[in-house]
């Protein structure tokens, strides 16, 4: 574990594609994979895996590559994913209510533990996915009951921060925010922002420059 | 537009994020705004804001700033938000439906056009966007008569791939892609990828650095 400082996202984010991908071979029947075939899988070359890796400790064995077991382990061990998180929803309209069900967050070990709202015609409701829709104003209460560590935003942009501010209240200091706007928190905070027309203004950019 | 082709995504991702701040810096009365100020909104250094600029150009004046309404006109031009774009949504779940009504996308200049769903169930089935929803089987047909320029994928993981085949068979060349798995593409199609439990798993490893 040396240099974890200086560890960049992108890394941090391959890590967690490699290791989606390990999954995959394991399904396949691969015990071993190369560093050339995991990084062809994943899209990038093959230093960048090893480099990736290399921030954390040697893995692999020199011209046999990756034992796919035990390197998911390991990422799993790095990324703190061998265990559950409890996440808390602010904002039930349609999208807060698809992350709520979606499928991909349980088989993940993200589970959303509560559901929040303020509209009074919300509060009390039983979701689809069993939770009842419990008032913002008891958030801080909640999130102690209940351990919720991680609070996701999936409100309108104008009430994504003062929801932020009522999370930093309640000792949640990392958030997973889907609403369009920046919200400021303090250093203690880590927020990880997915406006998805940021992603797409991407695609624009690219296919006006290729056009 | 010089050293166009070395701008790396979170250049772009940037000019987005200073897009909107240039955005609400407007509807709060600043004619004006200095590169430390708009890096302090965006969580930035002013460095970074000049740096991600002079990639396209001289845009601010020294010790004065720069014109909020003039450089949201010039990012617009850059990242080709100044027109519309249609977007298809392929895959009719919860987060396939919210997707389409997300006020965001609008807003943005980003139209939903079309809905596409394989499921007889869902087939025909009007939906609250007021899009009705579309057969896969005729994506290549909707895609041309709609002028679809860029495909949003909210399938589940197992479908993604040959999704994303009808999407380049149907000449559409970008990609959005929210389903939890990688998909192949060759390189004339750009895909961005939206698996939010790969950036959950960057809150978590950072929670477990800092604790």
């Amino acid at each position: 574990m040396n240099k974890k400082g200086k560890i960049p996202n992108a890394t941090i984010t391959r890590l967690s594609i490699y290791y989606r991908q390990l999954e995959l071979l394991e399904f396949d029947g691969y015990r071993m994979v190369s560093s050339d075939k995991l990084a062809w899988l994943c899209q990038v070359n093959s230093a960048q895996v090893r480099k990736d890796l290399g921030y954390f400790g040697e893995f692999g064995i020199r011209g046999v590559g990756y034992d796919v077991i035990e390197l998911q382990a390991e990422i799993k061990k790095i990324l703190a994913i061998n265990r559950e998180w409890n996440l808390g929803v602010v904002g039930i309209g349609k999208l807060g209510s698809a992350l709520l069900e979606h499928e991909n967050l349980s088989v993940r070990g993200f589970k959303c533990v509560a559901a929040f709202d303020n509209a009074p015609g919300k509060i009390g409701k039983v979701l689809s996915s069993g939770l009842t829709v419990r008032p913002i104003a008891n958030l801080d209460r909640s999130i102690r009951d209940l351990d919720i560590e991680i609070g996701v935003i999936t409100t309108p942009a104008s009430a994504a921060q003062s929801v932020a501010n009522l999370l930093l209240d309640a000792h949640v200091n990392a958030i997973l925010n889907f609403s369009p706007t920046r919200i400021t928190v303090p250093d203690c905070c880590l927020v990880e922002n997915m406006d998805f027309t940021v992603t797409l203004d991407i695609l624009t950019y690219k296919l006006h420059q290729s056009s």
